[in-house]
């Protein structure tokens, strides 16, 4: 089964904004083994966006389309596909009463123009919408089909999980659930883990089900993925458990989290499970780490909150550093202990470090320094050495740092 | 002049990577006036690799052609545009010396595969590398042109400003130079900016040059670029000047800075112009606003540090605030006042507000409350709503504080 992309918007075009639609459409595919060969990018001009689905279908037996659904007159992805399949527009009454109905739940008034939302091709289903107003189209082109889904992220994703990617399976002929499983681990480069998993890798190469992808993912660390194929969603759990288990005993170690967890909220639900609450103090990352703990919703019940130490002054003055080198070891752990006590918290984590673009204090770029003090009063510090500049360095101690305090809350 | 863009690589259509090459090819074409209608992501096979080519140079006199200029046997851009010329590869021995004398340098041994970067298709020129091992590539295909550049963003960015851009002007006949000049704006939407500037639009539209172009930033705000055309730099300068003086005298207000500069360098720029320093306070954005603020190389001759208060105990008990709603311009302005205390700075900015999902103190999601001390004792408070989800509100809410303190800066 090949299926290609076409991604509709001369804002993508002009540059105006960046096609993440396409690779997360691409992901996605090459999860549930569908090969997508063309991806295209085409603006709103109806002739070439008719062009565009055409050069996309001729080397698949699906494209999906995104975009263009919209109300206005620059929306021209229904008249295009319309154009395609050799057929006309019809508006759809259900659509019609469900758009209607949703202007009134809103108390907003309905411009006319929302009707062209209820507009479908002769011959085409719809995908209904759960979060918008822009419903999907499923669209048979000979034995071929294109499959419309609105620009909007969130509403595109629905539509591919709920309807397109089962229909893709369906037509294939795939009788089978296909899921995947993310272990998400940090501390570790492709390379290393390709080697540590060599011969579990090796078995599956034999086996041929699940397969394992590794995913990089930057400053997040690498995701392994394992993809298994099997009659229903039971008998695929229970091979992604048998194979999760292996992998596991061979870097559990580095393994933080599964699927959407991330470090931010490995690190929280540690602490609410044994009921502690975290303050922090951060020098060289200067509040991002704050940041991306109360990035996750209900971090207030753990998080109490931090001190941005950036000036040496504060690191003296109000954690109580004692005067001296800032990025050291030493300083790591005196900046933990006053957060600790200067917020009131059970656990504290502190860093201090050299982003660049000079050292400091005979400190090279990229140097680390991390502390952390827990309820009990055990406290450790280390230091790391991160490669980069000053943007990756700062990120790159983050996540360092919460991996660093996941590990001591084991 | 019409210049089509093809991505080459099996990671982007698997969704490992964002293809933001296009997206950055897109933007600087439009901006050189140059207009491109379709572009194209494609996996590294040369069957497929040609007939994407042929597929983009239908419909334009040019494609831009990026990635698989590399070493290794995955890199297939110079095969697939040998064949879609029609002729051979050849050795280019000015490029083997090239190559061998960069590996000299860095002491390293060359491998042998390195030497197919130093294939050229006959007919061919070459663009030299300044940056790294892959030469770029001016290829002739009949009366058209295929430009390949290397996928590596910082040397692609540098060969297309350097050879592309001017090259594609040339063969439209275009002897001018063509300059462009961004205003960046906060506070309006992109309709309100429509109408305020309908008038200096309107006579744009009539001279022709230059041109003007709003870019959506997102949370960064709404771009205004001027895009000049013009015999030479200085008169082009000068009718930017001009019209930058025309934009500035209807939404000066708004404009907060030019080209690079971003919120947070200008208000750092603006406190060490007076010699002040900054200390934050915050409690919505958690850290983020710090965050920020350090990014800036240089952030610390201006930025001594923050007191993320999330727990409203850190409010009363390390500000000092008193107790009751901490939500409210009493609360900001009691936050800003204690961060100056506590951190020993000049200015503070402090922020208070309810990012979601749930509302807090009968307070919306969406609400943002700000405060800011002066030097001089002045201070000052301001309540604002801002749309959104949870991430949304957070980073609103940092640009828009940003925005208030640079205000009371000027």
């Amino acid at each position: 089964m090949k299926c290609n992309v076409v991604a509709v918007g001369t804002e993508l075009l002009l540059g105006q904004i960046v096609d993440t639609n396409s690779t997360w459409i691409g992901e996605h595919l090459a999860a549930a083994g569908i090969e997508s060969h063309l991806q295209l990018k085409v603006g709103d001009n109806l002739g070439r966006v008719a062009t565009a689905f055409r050069t996309a279908l001729e080397s698949a037996d699906a494209i999906v389309v995104c975009g263009g659904l919209g109300p206005t007159h620059d929306d021209l992805t229904r008249e295009a596909i319309a154009e395609v399949m050799g057929t006309e527009l019809v508006q759809d009454d259900g659509l019609v009463a469900v758009i209607a109905d949703l202007f009134a739940r809103r108390n907003r008034p309905m411009a006319g123009n929302n009707l062209r939302q209820a507009l479908v091709p002769i011959g085409a289903t719809v995908i209904p919408q759960t979060r918008g107003t822009a419903p999907g189209l499923v669209c048979p082109v000979g034995d071929k089909v294109i499959y419309a889904v609105p620009g909007v992220p969130h509403e595109m994703h629905d539509m591919m999980e709920r309807a397109v990617i089962p229909d893709l399976l369906a037509r294939s002929g795939e009788r089978a659930v296909i899921e995947s499983r993310v272990l998400r681990t940090w501390g570790e480069s492709e390379s290393g883990l390709n080697e540590r998993l060599e011969a579990v890798i090796t078995e599956l190469d034999t086996v041929g089900n699940p397969t394992l992808a590794f995913l990089a993912s930057g400053w997040e660390g690498i995701k392994v993925r394992l993809t298994a194929k099997a009659t229903d969603s039971v008998a695929a759990a229970r091979l992604l458990d048998e194979w999760e288990g292996r992998v596991r005993s061979v870097i559990g170690d580095i393994i933080f989290g599964v699927d959407a967890d991330t470090m931010e909220t490995v690190v929280l639900g540690a602490l609410a499970a044994r009921g502690w609450t975290l303050g922090v103090a951060e020098s060289v990352t200067g509040g991002l780490v704050a940041g991306r703990l109360t990035s996750v919703p209900g971090a207030s019940q753990v998080f109490r909150g931090g001190v941005v130490a950036y000036a040496s002054e504060v690191k003296f003055d109000v954690l109580g550093v004692e005067r001296g080198p800032v990025v050291s070891e030493r300083a790591a752990l005196e900046m933990a202990k006053g957060a600790r006590r200067v917020l009131g918290c059970d656990v504290a984590l502190a860093l201090t470090g050299v982003a660049g673009p000079d050292e400091q204090d005979g400190q090279a770029v990229g140097t680390l320094c991390v502390g952390v003090v827990l309820p009990d009063g055990r406290s450790e510090a280390a230091r790391l050495m991160l490669p980069g500049v000053r943007d990756q360095v700062r990120q790159l101690s983050v996540i360092s740092a919460l991996d660093f305090l996941r590990r001591r809350l084991g």
